[in-house]
């Protein structure tokens, strides 16, 4: 089969490698009908995840048919079209029993990072059973697939964390793709105003249409605080990675207000606690756990959200290459999400 | 009346000063039985709070017995003894009907600070009615004081806001003042364990007394490793205020952990978001709201905690200076809370 | 001036009364511009509320300008546009500093009940800095006087006690005023379904415009299984207050789910403890705290509640009599909520 | 082998039957070293329970070691020593994932009930990673035990679901060994007042002993209302299964406080709601999850309950049919719980 191979930094490619196969009783095969790139593949290309060994298929998004199905999968049989969670549960350790799916003690985060992933025509999912979803009938799989990573992730680790409640104030930092899940799930909790900060035009263009009621593209600390009458705002959400934006989020919270930090960090961050420790504010990080998988694809099956709004580009699968090419880029090709589709059979 | 005066930095005298009288009709003036110092109080005198000007009375703890007051007061009646929150509180703005009284429009932390303290013969309160508290009869004075500041501090910045739970492993990093009425508090809620972190030896004796079941003088991060068998703590609470606890807390907090930081900053720290992103943890800051003096004071009436353990000495009210030649030199001294009482007429 | 006196059971008038003048520091008057009709100003017409005597003016919701207002009032000026709470709060006695100002000491349910109500040209409201609620320029008066009860009471004792969530599939027995405010606050929280239950299909119709997705005239126990493929509703809310539409929230509701009872019952009723034991439900009452007020009115500044999309009939401020004629044959009249307006001078 | 088999109502045998075996990947097969008796036993026993058929081997608690485990189990090998959960969970229906294994599609309460329970020399445990826990060691058996029903019963049923918060004052109706359960474990969130209601005065010389604060044999209306200046109680718990004691928690209940409904009813019960629509209280039922076993578990280990303190007779297993006789005339026999423990070999 074909699989989008990553070979070292800087180096990647659209290869053929063999069709996984059951290795364990609670495994199943899926073949993949639909997936997309993640920022985090681009970190890996970059190699800047030192875990991810040349050779992996990259990818922890997905909707396919199941192929094949270990003897101890009882939720799942031959033919089933799932969505598939970028994270890996067990289902039976202590952080699983605790619904903490993201620090599972045999899974976790380990599709195209520790063992092969989605960007390929078959992918093998451990503890099927805790990591693969049903699809409902008719579903529209561009908007399935934004159920494996990035909307649970907005909504758990941007809406939840962030705890957006009815009548708030929230200011997004990062209007990138995490940043507008963040938004869509954020909307959920019927909060009176989100804005977007961005510098970059075309996003925040998508950002108005997926429902922001303001945008800032500049000096996003006065602007905040002009718009807030210097209050600031209840929630603060850093959906980029790097310090400064980070710091945006500090500056900005009101007392008693939530930072949530969704954006993947390569270095420490400077915490104003000079300021802040008067100002009883909760700031909370983290990887998402996808218990939220179930009500968001309810959700999105009751036409509660515009998963699908986030797709920009679509492609054969077989033209993966093209498709990380347009991503990359994903600036100058306004691009969100990329779709990649295998042809029917 | 006499009065501790703050005449800038370093320099301070027990003075004499016009005794406070009511300025608006919701204010009550309370005779002084009982009053005590504050880590604060030593930050004022060495000039590190600028918005508190010479002249000033210190002092925001207290218990005593009400002498005026004014036509809009409620709640008490001349004669009443009383608690006096740290913290004063409106009751109608907007962050008191939330509860955050620390955030009050017109009040939060004024007393010592803004106008006139505790450390005095007389006092004056603004908006009596949500800013004292009755004391019931027979209540320990000693004890009762402690219900002024640091308790509540150690139970809504600690344990609350670490979300001390069942079962816990708790880590206190500081074994002062603030960090044994954490440990205090904390025992509210019954974790498993609480490990008390502090150079001090004379002070993790007095926190094995209060309950502590692990204690810690140095290696604080490769202790709490060790105890833990590698998986760190539930909650980890920074009673300090200097960046290197703050560091100890993020390293020792396992994934889904809470770090409450109850230390007063004088400066930034540096978050370590490249390792604490991916934990799902949660950190949260700030200053008491005192909501739950009433429920402490109850606790307090039942024997349900053992406040007056933290009195270490014992002062006639005009005997302040000397106290605070002892609370200056805690450690030398084995000094925690010092109790400062009017004599009876 | 003119108010609307209960003169004893079925004895209603539109009667010249004094104007009512300050009485404590802490009271405002004001100038009723805008009020409404209550479910529960029929039962009191009817005798079922025998703590409201004759000669007391009716009416617990309003919008006006302030008139007069105590020298202990610090929130409001003579001219400010306020709404007027349904319940008054002391604010500081134990239920009001836990935000239970249903419950106040005080205060409470007193308007139009034990004291004079805002049926009337004028109106005294005690404790007015936590009673009344400033009203934001341009907000549409017909809008904010659902504000007075019907919309917090939704809210409160709808959406919040049934604790309505994301992806929920909730069903409302009675579609009358209180209904519908339940309707549109729970819309608030996301639920994936709001089935409305009521024989009356005019009603049903309003509720199908304000977002209900399903709607039921009869037999409701099936109709609700065959919706919900015999699994049951995650919240029932009782909005009539008889034992048989709270039977049908009994037997409605899944395992793990909640019941919200908003209506007002003159009676008991039986609750089916052999089959609810083991299903884990949770039953909740409650008379409003209005402390989402607030809240609420952010959300109808921001557009986000048609509050007045209830508002069926309108009147000037002296057809009241006529006002009650209307609404006490609701059915008859296609009424929900008829709206009171002074002639602007 | 040798069990406890129901043969209908009113007769039972420790009788001979086939050793049970595995029967599918995710079964166990345990030997019993521990095992003790519960009331619902005694309700099967009577017929009240028609799910049960004759030939079911009784019991649903007990503590083990592994013998046999398929395939599918990851967690647990032959020769562990664990605890039997009194609910079996698959871990991945909607309900577990949920954590509301009570309700699972493929378990709940099963054993003892629809299979073979544990009041036998070996027994099967379906989906034995979910159901099984395994045992500290040198965990005192007789207190392991407690844990597979009665504690997390009255933890989560009874403390849990009454939201026992703080200086909380507790009622509780019934001192058998469920209400006692629920005292011990209401202790954990330090209430300030725990007062036990029964009418047999042995079971409040226990109660007394495991640390209630008042105790009340008959008129626990008044009586309650007397101890609580007339405000009622914060939390009341039924921990009986009858209308009478039902009642009892509906009328000392405290506006806002909460009722939690641990006993089994038979019958439907008359719910005040005249009387309690206004007052804000919540009501909660339910069967245990048993989510909370491991962190009693920690707790038992750290030495934080008394669990064994319940065990007031103990038996070898092979006079099981002495130790019914003993725990059906319990009030006679001062009986609360009764341990019968295997022969060690």
């Amino acid at each position: 089969m074909k699989a989008l191979v990553y070979r070292g930094p800087g180096n990647r490619a659209w290869d053929e490698k063999p069709r996984p196969a059951l290795e364990k009783p609670t495994d199943a095969v899926i073949r993949i009908t639909h997936t997309t790139i993640c920022g985090t593949d681009l970190h890996i290309l970059k190699g800047d995840v030192p875990t991810v060994e040349p050779t992996r298929t990259l990818g922890h998004e997905g909707v396919g048919l199941v192929e094949e199905v270990g003897t101890g999968v009882a939720n799942f049989k031959v033919g089933d079209p799932v969505l598939i969670s970028c994270i890996t549960a067990c289902g039976h350790c202590d952080y699983c029993k605790r619904g903490m799916y993201a620090h599972c003690r045999d899974g976790g985060w380990i599709l195209g990072h520790r063992i092969d992933g989605t960007q390929a025509e078959h992918v093998r999912i451990p503890h099927a059973d805790n990591s693969l979803h049903r699809l409902p009938p008719g579903m529209d799989p561009a908007a399935a697939v934004m159920l494996s990573d990035i909307l649970p992730t907005g909504h758990e680790i941007g809406a939840l964390n962030g705890a957006v409640g009815l009548g708030d104030t929230v200011a997004i930092v990062g209007a990138g793709p995490i940043g507008l899940a963040a938004l869509l799930t954020s909307r959920f909790y019927s909060p009176a105003r989100i804005i977007m900060i961005d510098p970059d035009e075309n996003r925040l263009v998508m950002a108005r249409r997926l429902g922001a009621t303001d945008i800032i593209t500049r000096d996003p600390v006065d602007a905040v605080m002009a718009l807030t009458s210097g209050e600031g705002v209840d929630v603060a959400m850093e959906a980029v990675g790097i310090p400064e934006s980070f710091d945006v989020c500090q500056r900005i919270v009101r007392p008693g207000g939530h930072i949530a930090n969704i954006g993947v960090h390569g270095r420490s961050v400077e915490l104003h606690l000079q300021d802040l420790w008067i100002k009883n504010v909760t700031l909370r990080t983290g990887l998402v756990n996808t218990n939220t998988i179930p009500v968001l694809m309810q959700i999105l099956e009751a036409g509660g959200v515009e998963a699908a709004g986030l797709v920009t580009h679509r492609f054969p699968l077989d033209e993966m290459e093209q498709a990380y090419d347009v991503f990359s880029q994903a600036a100058r090709e306004k691009a969100i999400k990329v779709l990649l589709a295998a042809s029917s059979r």
